[in-house]
């Protein structure tokens, strides 16, 4: 551990550097910064970051974070109620929420299966996803989560545990992204692309 | 400015996003994983902001950080009084630190004078350099400022307000790093690399 002679400002470079993608000189950047501006921005820094680790919730439905019980998504009358969406974590529904092309529900699972991290089905909100599809009443529920081999386990998982079910199981579009060149794609995406190809004219439709 | 579903965590994103260098993107980021993770890190790093705040001083010598009225360095008596190196701020000390190459002290100017920004003399530490030259027993001043044109005027103020003292000022050494090819340096570099060329037999001796 380097010395910056204050060892005040050694503990927020430690702590600045914990954070992901942050190393030691970025963490000193950003010490000296608060400890240079006139503002008290690293007391409001400091303040935000207490109340939000004390006083936020999850929703009790989709697991969202939420400042109230339920979120305003799932405590807005005009989302869909049938169809849910099945997501990783929050960042995903901002993702999807800034394409502005789906006005259903979430279900965010707070991780993926991951052996190797140690994360199993009992760590993620599943069981709540079976007792909401059960209870609620949800005609669709979309598979949004990653394409990795921990994303296709979890995704297997869920399929075992609701095939029985009366739903629609779907999951989101892979292919060339819009403005992409083809051979600059990677030969897993393009091959899926050719397997999963749309009429034509559906695409006129959008 | 988005809305994360959580005025709480909007602040914190909001507050790191204030930060040099951190993006929307990666405030939330930031954001997230100091809420998922399990141990109190955002309680220890709103803690060490607050103390660094509230406690850390400013040596009255050489203006580095530091926990005490005399920082580390001008409180150490192995370090020659005679030399002052000149910096503008408290990275540039951690840098020529690291090098292990200075024996001598310091004095921080916080910043470089730069009419753009409305940064003059009068703002800078410059006053308090004078009056060390006269008061302390200084033998040479070291001017280690940025190569720019902000860091030649403030070399030159320095200049011009010492200039009729008794000590050797010098500016630390530009020209091509160790280990770069020639070819691949600017010209300015190269041509001052040639003008202030070294006999040979003084780069034997380190």
């Amino acid at each position: 551990m380097n010395n910056y002679s204050s060892r005040l400002l050694d503990q927020v470079v430690e702590e600045f550097a914990k954070l992901p993608g942050i190393g030691r000189k970025t963490a000193l950047r950003l010490a000296l910064h608060l400890l240079r501006s006139d503002s008290n921005n690293a007391e409001r820094l400091a303040d935000a970051l207490v109340k939000m680790r004390n006083e936020v919730q999850f929703c009790k439905f989709c697991h969202n974070i939420s400042d109230e019980e339920v979120c305003d998504i799932c405590s807005n009358p005009k989302r869909e109620k049938g169809t849910l969406c099945v997501v990783e974590d929050i960042r995903d529904v901002i993702a999807i929420e800034n394409t502005s092309q789906y006005s259903g529900r979430y279900h965010i699972l707070g991780g993926i299966i991951s052996p190797m991290e140690g994360i199993g089905p009992e760590d993620l909100n599943i069981k709540n996803l079976v007792k909401r599809i059960q209870e609620e009443d949800i005609e669709e529920i979309i598979l949004a989560l990653p394409t990795t081999i921990e994303g296709d386990t979890t995704n297997f998982y869920i399929f075992k545990q609701i095939k029985g079910m009366e739903i629609m199981i779907s999951t989101i579009a892979r292919g060339i992204s819009i403005g992409d060149e083809l051979e600059y794609a990677d030969e897993l995406t393009l091959g899926r692309s050719i397997l999963n190809r749309l009429p034509y004219e559906n695409t006129l439709k959008r």
